[in-house]
């Protein structure tokens, strides 16, 4: 069972719109090696995981699969904000529609010339389930072989993949937003591909000088070294609210990726960021245009809810924070 | 953000083995109208939500989007505990390979008549994402129009198809365990449908008598029935460890199915019960039939594991309950 | 522009329900050389044609390409029938649910052994947009070069393969109201054959005694056999209310098919039979089991209509023909 | 069964060549909530129809999808004719290949640069099964649960998300040609969402305030004006010669959409327009460049041709008009 | 550049028709993990191949993929004759369609039973280039991440996969002819899997005892035994016409397999066997029924033919062998 | 049995790189009627090639099949000299990320405007098996009904369509590199017209004047005028090992091709060119970056090979030539 928290894995730095930027973070949204393929990935994983014994390994799929789907919003947002506002329309509620754009545009006319035309057409500035070639998103990426060593091999591999493509959308563009996100997850892709190799080293692989693939000097990224100095590389969540995960168990000792650090598995989660909701775009007709609407909403808006009561953890800690 | 609890949502309750009633549950899992599918669509759905003033509505597809997660987790592992040791193999560890199984058929020989051959030559007698007639889950399933009221609408139309289609479900085996979780997932799709209806009464519709669709006598399934007594398709949680969802704001009130209960969201979760590994199939090479792997596996599970700080909840109360 | 008439193309014979025969003629209807193909195929090569002088040639494909809408329609049609009532289910209205069926069976048990699931979890017992192994109808199968002569020897070797898989699944099955169906269109195809194969010829090809392909024994099949006799195979409608077309400029002239009769393009379109209407199904939850909406409905039965002015053609004639 | 008249069901305005606009069209044609989609929907619906009771809801279903081909041929059409002359290549047939087209550039330069490219490389001009992404046409998409209030639900939700996408689509672009035509379509799915919206009132539903959705200016755009004064989304024609249907038991009466506009179904069709043929493109090969085959396909041009003996229509009355 | 021999890479013993094998070992044929897979990622990944400094990897590469295309054609034929026969008509020339076959049956009524239908109304009793469940093979399966080690990484994992995969096929069914071409396939695997494996090794990895993945008993089975007995898993040709291969450095050493071999490319090719033609099939008109086409095949047979100029080898040494 | 020649097919001529003209030629790999659909299909076509007194039949596929793969590698291979190199970028190996390239880009920025983004950011400036719209190739193009003439009828319209669109292509760049594979491709398509073409003359059909199709002036583009100058148009080799091959029996006498030539089909193979190895690519990842790595792959290349036995013709004679 998996419950949530209104907040964001990482922070999403401001910058400019940037429909191309989105495009290209399409892959590592729906892409074949991107986070919902790795979520539901190791979902399957689990759920289908043969041996008791083998516990460790599945908490690891586990805690691994929890965090992939805060992956899949903190991607996903991000390439909403991308979207964000590029038609750079400046209508107004008592005249919206058809008035130029900047330029003098018809108010959608950029969805002709970027990326993929459904982040406007289909999407109204939003995030879609496919890769950045437009292909959607398909079940038969998942791999789940029953075979724990294949299954393992084959999540460095991916992780691995992950990793090598974001590299290359780093250097695809300049946009704060993008790379922000971007560098996150190429940290924490090393984490997890750190997290099957020493799996594997567990079973008796030594790798050598190999990991990690790429290596390279993406270190350097400037943001990636900020993350990679506070070790975010050696760290795995459990993401586990019932203190049952012994992923621990496996996550621990030196990394694999010969950078000298020791790999931790001591915190169930990082404290994240508070999200936010987007604006009313209104030449998407989303949600806008229509007063009366508007008002019903505002007046279920106002009205006083019942409190929770909580079974899995607190409802306020982090309420503010 | 997203956490995990070592629960499944429900109870799945023990039955015979019974690929072809696994396979027909396949559809409710990967489907075009499956869990998979409404939790897509939900996450996507609250990743692109546009207007603050709309927040309850927001929250309201954040905590079902959540709890779809779950429905996920629940029916994969029926699936999966539907499909092992199906094929009746009695294959020992000290001989395993090619020995005749029950009828003196080969080991996986019932692979050839039963539902989707993928459960045994894929998947190793587990979940596929994938519907009941073998076609991988599709990123185009994926509604988000950002209109609200557009999206509302879909979401009501795809919680009742689903149900719709489960009923159906029902009707094709005896199987408890199919049927367990099936009228499990009835009564939620209902309470959901019901979320779906009565955010757009708050919108100013009114359903009259057509409500729930199929209005069939479904809640005279006695599984269906004893779920439908303790009031579950009108509670609805909201999986928030945040205390922030407003979700409440709209589920509320008379509940629009026409049987006289109030809407109930001051829930933050059910209990759950209790998740259990599956054993090793040798006859699926999964995990099995490596003595030295398998000797080493269990050395990583009899060493100690550092103790996990919790951040967003407790990490023990639900331990051993 | 289309109009609609209340018959179908060709009669319907009646026998019992055939699951596995229906699942056989989704090829005909969805497959990638069925119905669906042929009929977006020649609506797409009219819509793009080009070249005033070639008008003939057009009106020849916007002429069968409006017939196989009707066929479309026609092999749809069959395809229900003979799923209609397959289950055996006996439920009344009074009881409808989870009575066994024949044999003890669940209402539904039949749906997972025999052809297509979807037609009974998804469809309803009805015919579905997907080919004989569960394959959807795609787009990618629409051959439009923008050569005319390719397009014509695209369509002649369609219209072959189309008839060669009809055949084929003429030695499928004996059920009645399968094989008159399928040999209608075995017919039909031939004329379809003759018409691109004369097309060919008009431009200087002599095909000898290639023609038709397969040249089988098929004439020989009884249903064949007598419409063959009726000369079905050498004659091709206009289905044009303009009188406009100049299809018959092409389709005349001994039949390329080598059999001795003369193409004839001299009428409109067949008289047809009257189309009729599909009982409710229960077990189906279509769209039964609520006296309610169905009382809601009676009513709507029972206004008068307002009488609808003709502009393209009698409204009264074929009228209770 | 169907027949067909040699109009267009809405005239197309002439303006420039414009290959982006004719991409983001394809969406209304071959996309997911596109004219083939409704088309296909509606046409299985009433195939699988059941209930005689319901006949009236069987003749909407059926007289819609009828339109709804003449849509696919209006919405193909108005592509082509985007398409057309795109690459202002000025090839003569006595020297017609490689020679520099506008700017110097090669005669088909444009295609890499421009929408989809197999608009020139496939389809020479033409338009496609395919949406404004590239994606073929999926028989996946057709929805018909057997249900009959779930599929008047979906199809309110159909029409009016592909109301919501060319509108979209008119913000894109100023070219004429292509906002007339999805003016024309506009409109016409209005009426659409009207009837469906209407069929859910005669059971039981109050709509309020809620539609039309989108509920937008778009009544404000000149084009869409101009066709709302003339009430063109309160009226539905039945497209049926036989005299047979009920539809109009339930269009009529007051319209959902709050416009204070009586719904009305007392016509058989529209007049239409005269349709063309496009000129021949040298530089794509299709048809043209061949004299020999030119010289034969003229020769059949002339030959005189039989007379159609009309069944189900007038041969002449809208001949010349 | 390539060229053929008129040889199957391995002999195909003989047993009777087994349509549901045939369908089980599509999945080794078209499946993701399949022949026609390998055979094109590596094909891909030797065209796209960089670094010359890295050619015995290319070589490698280019060898395996080689094989996998004769690999092709061995498993294609094998479900071809698995297939062939299976309905057990009997129809003679003089009479051939409709007489019922074995057991009263119309000829082709087992394709509604067994496996995939299209093996009969499509393939004509042949091999699809599908896999075990139907669906067709994708270019989206192919890897090629330009990264060596992450490709080789893949390829390892893969090959273990593919090999897994087939001893579950084994596990199948008992059919002589199935088991013969899937036992040999196993072997070939392992020598792939051992070739990736080395190449690894090359970069520093060192394996332990995690090789070969599944560790299984497969080798107990006594077909696979009798191959591993010769030595074939550990052997690797170059399927090299020119001498230019360099994969024999690295193929060579202990192999990682840990069974005590050594690994050996000092073989350019098998000899292989003769390959055979296969009777016509008059119940599927293929290509059968044609008395004059037949005569002319027959004319076209008889006649002398010119004498082929060979450049990359010997046109005579294996003929008669 | 298969065998590889380290040597191209056709010399590809050096050009600039241009991401665009790449772009356009995968269709002619990936596309529906591309280099690998044709080498699949006649691979099928041949293994399930029926009637040992067709024979001739089945050799010409087969041969025409082994060609195929040699043209996947020749414009796969094009394919990547188009990409390669083109994002311009500058980075040496000592300080190689997130320099700026040609205009001060960052190092990938063009991927985000040009052709197909999939070309950087997973296929590293290589080639995919995709069409130029970025469809993954699909296993439902291949046609094989297992009637011979159907068979020949469909691959003259295949050949034929991939002629007409590579002289589209053609006509959409002048890039030199795009332009001279691209016309050796229209002239071997041609050949195989012309096979398929003969071999259905010697089933008795005259084509007259219809062929080729496109009868264009294609053969007035330069690159192909001085091919067809060689008559490489009226050229089959056998590309068989075995001298085997029986399909001079069909490709003999008079072009079908109306071009006055005699074809001739006694030549094994055409000598080809050697084939290269492509430079690293940093900003890639491909495989560079990695010192440690590239030493031991240094190592590997260093160490003496063991010397190959021929089997199936000379390692030698073309080595250096």
């Amino acid at each position: 069972m998996y419950l949530h928290v209104q907040r964001l894995i990482h922070d999403i730095v401001a910058d400019e719109p940037d429909p191309a930027a989105a495009n290209a973070l399409q892959e590592g949204l729906g892409g074949q090696f991107g986070e919902m393929r790795t979520m539901m990935q190791y979902l399957f994983q689990s759920m289908n995981f043969r041996g008791a014994a083998a516990k460790p390994y599945r908490d690891l799929l586990q805690g691994i699969g929890t965090e992939e789907i805060s992956h899949v919003e903190l991607i996903g947002t991000t390439i909403s904000r991308l979207l964000d506002g590029s038609p750079r329309y400046n209508g107004k509620k008592t005249d919206p529609l058809d008035t130029p754009g900047a330029g003098g545009d018809t108010p959608l006319r950029l969805a002709l010339d970027e990326g993929n035309i459904h982040h406007y057409l289909v999407a109204a500035q939003g995030a879609l389930p496919v890769d950045s070639a437009g292909n959607p998103w398909s079940g038969s990426y998942v791999y789940n072989s029953g075979n724990l060593v294949l299954d393992l091999l084959y999540n460095l591999m991916l992780e691995s993949t992950g990793r090598l493509q974001k590299c290359r959308i780093y250097e695809m563009t300049e946009n704060k937003t993008a790379r922000s996100t971007i560098s996150y997850l190429i940290v924490r892709d090393q984490a997890h591909e750190n997290a099957y190799a020493k799996a594997l080293e567990t079973l008796g692989v030594d790798w050598g000088k190999l990991l990690p693939i790429p290596k390279t000097n993406a270190e350097k990224f400037p943001e990636v070294k900020k993350l990679v100095d506070l070790g975010l590389q050696s760290k795995q969540y459990t993401f586990d609210l019932t203190g049952l995960s012994e992923a621990g168990k496996i996550f621990r000792g030196m990394s694999p990726s010969n950078d000298g650090t020791e790999l931790d598995a001591s915190e169930q989660a990082p404290e994240g960021v508070p999200s936010t909701i987007a604006d009313e775009r209104f030449e998407e007709f989303a949600p806008g245009l229509d007063p009366e609407l508007l008002s019903l909403i505002q007046a279920t808006a106002d009205i006083e809810m019942a409190e929770v009561q909580p079974v899995y953890g607190p409802v306020e800690p982090t309420k503010g924070s």
